[in-house]
């Protein structure tokens, strides 16, 4: 029996806003097999994409991209909110559902035409993915793709990026 | 020959504020066989205790628990800044060099007894990992140990947590 990775995710009402259901992956952590298959089905999923490196999201999907890093022996580069990185950055705005968010890279880490997939572990909207692929452009990359554990239906995510290959594990449809 | 894992990892002077000499893991993650050496290290160190699950400290303890609790098939439990975990938490608040943090855990995922290592990139003055472990004791468990790749001598990390097994991969003398 394959394990049922949306019966790990929990859906936590009204966070962090009134009307939001929040999928939390704490619950998937939690169980080794639930996590090891997790990672495994990201693997899978990478592979089938020609990837020098990826590039995990700040911060969640440090906790999927670390263990797939070290799985397939790629080099491991992370988007960071503004002022988390120590070197020489590159950094791209984005505006958010209220305000203004900024997204950094060390403009070292992506070299010219590197071919990067970017981790994270949710897809909504696709604002802040959009604004990764924009920053790994930006640095002289390539998107290779966008790979998510959990894709929300219905808040125009995969529309937002239908420039990139975009993989999931796991899809709620969403209510709004 | 071994890998050097301190060859790999960045000094960056003057962040986030001047005097500091700031100890950068990213160069560190973008080499495969080093990160993986990293792993396999902490994994070694790890399995000297008796531990029933790993907490890793938002954030970069993630990049290096999140590797280790699928390779040990350990649950994997995150400590993070105040406002992120969306569920019922317990929270520990202490002091910073300058103002207050507060850690969050969520309040199901350390069950009475559970024997917790806790994991993070970095020990300084050891501040927040001993409200790391005093969160873990609050929530009912015991801290089975820490877990650090670096360790910066002369912060009086090591004597604040002197209750504590603590262990470290690289260690740099810092003047202060």
């Amino acid at each position: 029996m394959p394990i049922d990775l949306a019966q790990h995710i929990r859906n936590i009402p009204d966070f962090p806003i009134p009307g939001v259901q929040f999928k939390d992956i704490t619950s998937l952590l939690l169980s080794p097999d639930a996590f090891n298959e997790t990672i495994a089905r990201m693997v899978d999923l990478a592979a089938e994409a020609r990837v020098d490196r990826l590039a995990a999201v700040d911060s969640r999907g440090f906790i999927f991209a670390a263990p797939m890093a070290t799985r397939m022996g790629l080099p491991l580069v992370l988007l960071r909110k503004a002022g988390k990185l120590p070197g020489a950055t590159l950094s791209y705005d984005y505006n958010l559902e209220y305000g203004q968010a900024s997204l950094e890279v060390h403009a070292d880490d992506v070299p010219s035409g590197a071919r990067v997939l970017i981790i994270d572990d949710l897809v909504a909207t696709g604002g802040s993915l959009k604004a990764a692929a924009a920053l790994i452009e930006k640095a002289g990359g390539e998107t290779a793709g966008i790979g998510v554990v959990i894709e929300l239906i219905g808040l125009g995510g995969r529309e937002a990026l239908a420039d990139y290959d975009l993989f999931s594990l796991v899809t709620f449809e969403v209510d709004e």
